[in-house]
């Protein structure tokens, strides 16, 4: 039952720390507003943690890694042994997220939820649901046992983290072929033209984009994933690693932690979190708009507003990462600007 | 004669530094292109700076501080005095460009171009131009005299910081009552449709907006700014800041150095220059994009590309020097990540 007591868990923001965090920011001097998405991102961060002006100094990215049967269809330009040597090269310290991590002084927490092959290395995080998804183009990617696992799975690792002091978090993904399950995801959630939201993924060519949307239109025409249930669409178009941040989600909310999400495959865990529990968005911060031409409905069906457009499409968690500075400054601005009071600058007409 | 040498020493990128940097990141543990404008700015870097992976540890953003006759218009909701309380609150280090400035790394240097009255503080750097600008709804904003030695004046700024070994520059602003000639600007250079592009400012309402679209309307009409010759619509219808702008992005490009511009003013400051010398735009990288509806005509029109998507739209330089950490991470990335070699991944398709 833990999926359902985390959801349990899950409540409102706090209205009168945001309330509080709204007045402060009409005090500092600058025109009220006029820092857009900082201010507001200061304000749902004073809802999320209760505190007016937190300060979020421990902070980690959880990338979540899985292998996905359908990539057997060729709907990825990458080998899928990479899904593995990427997760060494994640502990070994040398790829993109690692470098971001460092710069905006956060850790990253690798999760295998499901690769091909198992990595034997201690500082990798063991939730394995499978070895791999089944071809969602024959049937379902899963059991629902399994996505019920994978959820869970994210629960914890979420629970774990926040119990050593974590107090920002972000989800990342690896997982060569992830972009063919979060298109599926995406539709069976809005009913988008599913032509409409395929994109190039890593970088397939046009042709290769065309086969990959009627693959995703295959599964979702023999697997029909029920939208009202998220633990459904999850199983049956779904990724163990989609699956694991969605968990992530759902423990960070029902901790009370800011969570923030990466781009086109965390957007997709959100969906299905949102699908289990709707108030979970709530805890949400979006990072970066992807290049995935899906990502915009995402997003908006999400109600989130993503603060980074950098045309970035590779996941790990890398737009997340990056975007914990921007937080970072939207706190600062809350702790440290001046008000008017004590900077002797007139407030006629700009609070 | 100092405008005339700045602009015949701004040359081309290096296309021999560009092409490194992009085999460089072609090498790198990613799908080639997939961190976006990351890649993009550590390549167009390259070719400043003629370094395939510098390192711009000393960065500084150069405020300019100036007066608009047009205030006198009612086309700002706050009182003009607002400026020179803000340069104020620049040099004791409680404005929101002191907050974010300390969060990246980088220093403020306040130039004042052309307030009202002075300021009598060590810290601010004189350039005053004249005591505002004449009101542009009625003639001319300053002469042509004027024009030049505000833009001559922000290419010495910029030499000085340069001097004391900045690497990379942004712009920034501050000026009661200043979207109004940058609105002026852009309809001058683009011939949009003024009530296009004509937005709120610091915050006035729908008829306040309505009465300045009208105004900058006038203004154009009054002095038929010649969009061939920058200094004929600076002088007509800019304001001192806005030359000075214009100046240390001229001053940063004939120095090879980077300068980022902020939003909207900062944009029309880029537009002045690239009126005067079309390569310095070259060395320009685009911050954020501005809450102002003009803004993204303004970055079509200069060719470059926003970072930050954040509705902001306080100025001062606050989205550029947000946008340094992305920076930073740009060449971090550059640097540190690991190649397919190293890092044992297999590069099949992703190169």
């Amino acid at each position: 039952m833990l999926l359902e007591n985390t959801i349990e868990r899950i409540s409102d923001l706090d209205a009168e720390a945001m309330e509080k965090a709204r007045s402060h920011q009409k005090n500092l001097i600058k025109p009220y507003g006029s820092l857009g998405t900082l201010e507001d991102v200061a304000v749902k961060i004073a809802g999320i943690t209760g505190e007016v002006m937190p300060q979020l100094e421990n902070k980690a990215v959880i990338t979540c890694a899985g292998d996905h049967g359908v990539a057997a269809q060729g709907v990825s330009v990458a080998d899928q042994e990479v899904t593995q040597q990427m997760v060494k090269g994640f502990l070994n310290g040398g790829a993109a997220i690692n470098v971001i991590t460092r710069h905006t002084g956060a850790r990253v927490t690798c999760v295998d939820m499901g690769m091909i092959k198992p990595v034997d290395d201690s500082r990798l995080v063991v939730r394995r649901v499978g070895s791999g998804t089944n071809n969602i183009a024959e049937g379902p990617a899963m059991t629902r046992d399994q996505a019920r696992a994978a959820v869970e799975g994210g629960i914890q690792v979420a629970a774990e983290e926040i119990k050593k002091g974590t107090q920002l978090l972000a989800t990342g993904d690896m997982g060569i072929g992830n972009t063919t399950p979060s298109t599926a995801i995406l539709a069976a959630f809005t009913g988008f033209p599913v032509d409409q939201i395929t994109g190039k993924g890593t970088g397939i060519d046009n042709d290769a984009m065309r086969r990959k949307a009627q693959i995703v239109q295959q599964a979702l025409e023999i697997n029909k994933p029920d939208a009202r249930d998220g633990l459904d669409v999850l199983a049956k178009v779904g990724g163990f690693e989609i699956g694991g941040i969605a968990g992530v989600i759902l423990g960070a909310a029902a901790s009370r932690v800011p969570v923030v999400i990466d781009g086109f495959i965390s957007g997709a865990g959100a969906m299905i979190a949102r699908a289990l529990a709707p108030r979970s968005v709530d805890f949400v911060l979006a990072s970066h708009l992807s290049e995935e031409p899906g990502h915009k409905v995402m997003v908006t069906w999400l109600g989130v507003c993503p603060m980074l457009h950098m045309n970035m499409r590779l996941g790990e968690g890398t737009g997340a990462a990056l975007s914990f500075t921007l937080i970072d400054a939207a706190l600062k601005i809350a702790r440290e600007m001046a008000t008017y009071d004590e900077a002797g600058v007139s407030d006629t007409g700009l609070r």
